[in-house]
């Protein structure tokens, strides 16, 4: 099977062809396989119909080098993924002591007895090879037939990434040029665009070591990663030469790895250098507030905020000067800074952060358009403010207010300059097209 | 083909077989064929491939009676779906000058002249009816080959609904038992779980004149009620006579219809009674606010908020006295009572609203257990407060305050008691399975 590959998704289950559900699996298959330069040539999904699915198996097998197959693997009557290909290329269901024996852990481990119906979950075809699934009740496996590899896999979309990332992906890559071991991560960027980063990183995907995907996740820009070779310590040497390169060449761009949020990362950083936080929000009206305590813990470093959406309350419950907003007006230098620096001093901490921006669709002006967004941080060492011009809508302008004010917070903490911007505003990139 | 309908969903597009996008085009099309009683058997995607599309094309003529396609009808020259379909079942192309004159002056419209390659747009297999396309510059087609109905749909999600909607639901619905006009409303709830609403209108759903489909949008439940009629008229008293009923029975648990999210609902109560709003949020940490101004003009009657994380903030921003934080905690009665009095009094608010909370996962006590939560709405008539205990996670306990909060405005407005808390304590239903 050397060479290019034909790989199929198959999902399977009733609620997807009812459209209860909107299918993300397959989407994040193909990327996957796509990291080990598989196209996928076909998506199907077939409900929970015996059938169907034995057409849906043999139309693979006819067709596909490489089958992905999720969903059908639970304890109850409708889930037929397992014994359903097994009767497709007449092989016997034989009983795995080993997976019995997990899954019974797994729920003495929540104090519980394991249902009867749950053993159904031990049963493989003959031949398979069982793919463990360390967090959660059903194990997939591995079969080949008629010369095509069925990978079956949960569909609960935590259990399958992992199965896909860890089980999965090594055995496909066996099946590929470039070696059998697999290592990939992800790096989280935010403030440049998915072009500008492919221009910088363009040697780096290049290389023959590494394969590099970029994806938009709006603000931000994930890039990912992804090395093979012949062992893991080859894998991960590799891997981690290519992630040196790349952090080399964006710096401070890149805020995070792996699973970790923006916030996330500046609520470690808080934590570790003892620094407290309070904001002052307009424009983006208690969204930094929201990201900020979506952190379980926040409260050890956030002290809170202010929403002060009316003129009023910037002077009420900020201080700012009422003769400074009338002259300036809310979206000003003056205004910004003086939110800031008040914000800090009310809640007595050792950064205030504000936000005051016009976030549209109404409420533009020549002078100050649709989209501009004055962004301020007070701290021990001053006040400092910036100016942005977002091209955007209003759900997204108040989305990169916030972006840029927590990537601020995160900048100040490694002793970094603010993020300028121009990276911004220059070239906005596919997230300027999309709805 | 009276009887039972086999349908399928092809989508057709690169992008989708890269995983570039989560395709949510196949589920909305199918939870709308669910609609008519339509049952989709298939689920299919290919790439920008003349060869697979044949494949598709032709195994969806063999296997189904009504087959909606998405994607492909662009200008360039990577939207193949209408040549190909043309050529598997050995048609010519035609041009329809209306078509035509319509992609001429949509381009017109925004001062632009069309470019040469949109008029491949205007072209479609001999035989086939033309499905307009107001919103965008591809129309659609229904051609019929071999007795199967191919309905072919732009991939834009606001063309494809549309078009959806208005062109192809009626036409399939002439195909199938129940009169040939159809019309659907989307009627928002919050406040009652889904097994609860399934009892309160069984009637309702099995009446014969409307079929009522539920969906959870967490923390809401939708209901959507289909009728079908011979004509317009018919078809609309019969919609109207079930959403009278079904309000009837749910009374203030309706909080809108269509796409009108609660803030947008509570902003358009406030505004018409000329009612001010300030919010004193902890555990919601922002949320409350980020909504309320999500609506575009909601300066208009949001005043601000205070972020009262801290204890201290509490105090210092919102006069909560410190002996009583001191005495029943950040989460009591007392508290919440006095956030909302305070912020109410700091804005100069006709409404003052607070949360205050556990969130967790942390911070739970077996007194004060994870997922209580205290609501609090301070007005012209005194204080009100409530308590629930969620059963959810962090993300959702927050979603669930945030939306208790603002459906008591929302009821306040309308003179209308707050939610009992007992409605969101009963059966979490399938929300409380699902990630």
């Amino acid at each position: 099977m050397k060479g290019r590959i034909q790989a199929e998704v198959l999902t399977i289950g009733d609620e997807l062809l009812r459209g209860e559900i909107v299918d993300s699996n397959k989407s994040f298959l193909s990327d996957r396989l796509l990291s080990l330069d598989v196209e996928t040539r076909f998506h199907a999904s077939v409900r929970d119909e015996p059938d169907d699915m034995v057409d849906a198996f043999r139309r693979a097998a006819g067709r596909s080098d490489v089958v992905l197959v999720s969903g059908g693997l639970g304890p109850t009557r409708d889930d037929l993924t397992i014994e359903v290909l097994a009767k497709t290329f007449g092989l016997e269901l034989v009983l795995d002591e080993e997976s019995l024996a997990g899954i019974e852990a797994f729920f003495a481990r929540f104090g519980r007895t394991m249902a009867a119906n749950n053993a159904k979950q031990a049963w493989f075809p003959e031949g398979a090879e069982v793919l463990p699934n360390p967090i959660g009740t059903a194990p997939g496996c591995l079969l080949e037939a008629e010369g095509t590899l069925f990978f079956c896999m949960p569909g609960v979309p935590r259990e399958l990434h992992r199965m896909m990332d860890e089980q999965v992906l090594p055995r496909v890559a066996t099946r590929t040029e470039g070696g059998a071991v697999v290592r990939a991560t992800l790096l989280r960027t935010f403030g440049m665009g998915e072009s500008n980063l492919d221009d910088a990183l363009r040697d780096v995907a290049k290389d023959g070591e590494v394969t590099l995907g970029f994806r938009t996740a709006f603000p931000d820009n994930y890039l990912r990663p992804v090395t093979r070779a012949a062992s893991a310590e080859e894998a991960e040497a590799r891997l981690a030469r290519a992630c040196e390169t790349i952090r080399e060449r964006l710096g401070v761009l890149i805020y995070g790895e792996g699973d970790e949020t923006l916030e996330a990362v500046v609520g470690r950083l808080l934590r570790e250098s003892g620094t407290t936080l309070a904001v002052a929000e307009s424009c983006t009206g208690g969204l930094l507030g929201e990201r900020i305590t979506a952190v379980p813990g926040s409260s050890d470093y956030f002290l809170g905020g202010v929403v002060a959406y009316a003129n009023a309350a910037k002077t009420a419950l900020l201080g700012v000067p009422e003769e400074r907003l009338a002259r300036e007006g809310a979206v000003s230098e003056p205004v910004a800074r003086a939110m800031a620096e008040g914000v800090r001093a009310r809640f007595g901490a050792d950064l205030g952060v504000a936000t005051t921006g016009i976030s549209g669709p109404g409420g533009g002006s020549e002078e100050k358009p649709v989209g501009l967004v004055w962004v301020a941080v007070a701290g021990p060492a001053g006040t400092d403010a910036r100016d942005f011009e977002f091209p955007f809508d209003r759900p997204r302008h108040r989305q990169l207010t916030a972006q840029v004010a927590l990537d601020w917070v995160r900048r100040v903490q490694l002793g970094e300059e603010p993020l300028a911007p121009r990276y911004l505003q220059r070239r906005p990139g596919p997230q300027g097209k999309a709805e």
